[in-house]
């Protein structure tokens, strides 16, 4: 690990800032990977992402990304995208630590954050005490048309 | 892991056919993860994808994925749709083993598998001694409007 977060570009914040998806690699306690689409909002150099209303099997604290982060921190979120001209392609590839956000001021803020990048989190998909996860990067590696 | 690979639904299968991008999470030798998209063809019920000549660092054979795989198979493996209803939200995610494919008869299968889902693959992008990935599946979960 780093002791300082590595610095975004302003093209790569740009793209992290513009994109409606991510995905993102948890490790289970097997140390096998787990992989998932997110939603994300990118403050400052801290992602955050939260466990929200859509359809799920089990309660949010329950949920494999959530139980995974507390076992293992470490993670890998991929922000890319993909058409048929591959002269465009790009991909951003954070790899860091994630972790429940624990302190009321920051998930507030996080909650903030996302409501405004999602419209569809200002109605009851997103709700107040929504666990929230944070994605602190440590290394940053991006790739193609940026 | 299982002995017999999990089937695949009709429906699963069309969407992994249609597909043109998915994400692959490897593990390094920290058994931290890394995750890049990659372009991939479905066989049967094993999945190809070619170490192409999409601009790269290094050589095909000392690209992470590939070191990765050769010292800790365990891969996840995810297809997504996104859009802004969430309501038709998807995705189906593979874990299941890689390794670089080594019999010259699947080498010749995957590729001509490739190069039909891939105009792109006609030409020089993926030459014929393209070290391939073949991912097979040992759990397969799906989520979302399927």
């Amino acid at each position: 690990m780093t002791a300082k977060p590595p610095r975004l570009s302003s093209a790569i914040r740009a793209k992290l800032h513009a994109a409606r998806v991510a995905r993102l690699t948890t490790l289970d306690d097997h140390h096998r990977p787990h992989l998932v689409p997110i939603c994300f909002v990118l403050v400052g150099n801290v992602f955050y992402s939260g466990i929200d209303r859509k359809p799920k099997r089990v309660d949010a604290r329950k949920l494999a990304r959530v139980k995974n982060v507390e076992n293992t921190p470490q993670v890998a979120l991929l922000v890319d995208h993909y058409e048929e001209d591959w002269a465009v392609l790009w991909y951003i590839l954070v790899r860091g630590e994630a972790a429940l956000v624990s302190s009321p001021a920051e998930h507030k803020r996080a909650l903030r954050s996302l409501r405004a990048k999602y419209p569809q989190y200002r109605g009851e998909m997103l709700p107040d005490d929504a666990p929230i996860l944070r994605i602190a990067p440590t290394r940053i590696t991006a790739w193609g048309n940026i």
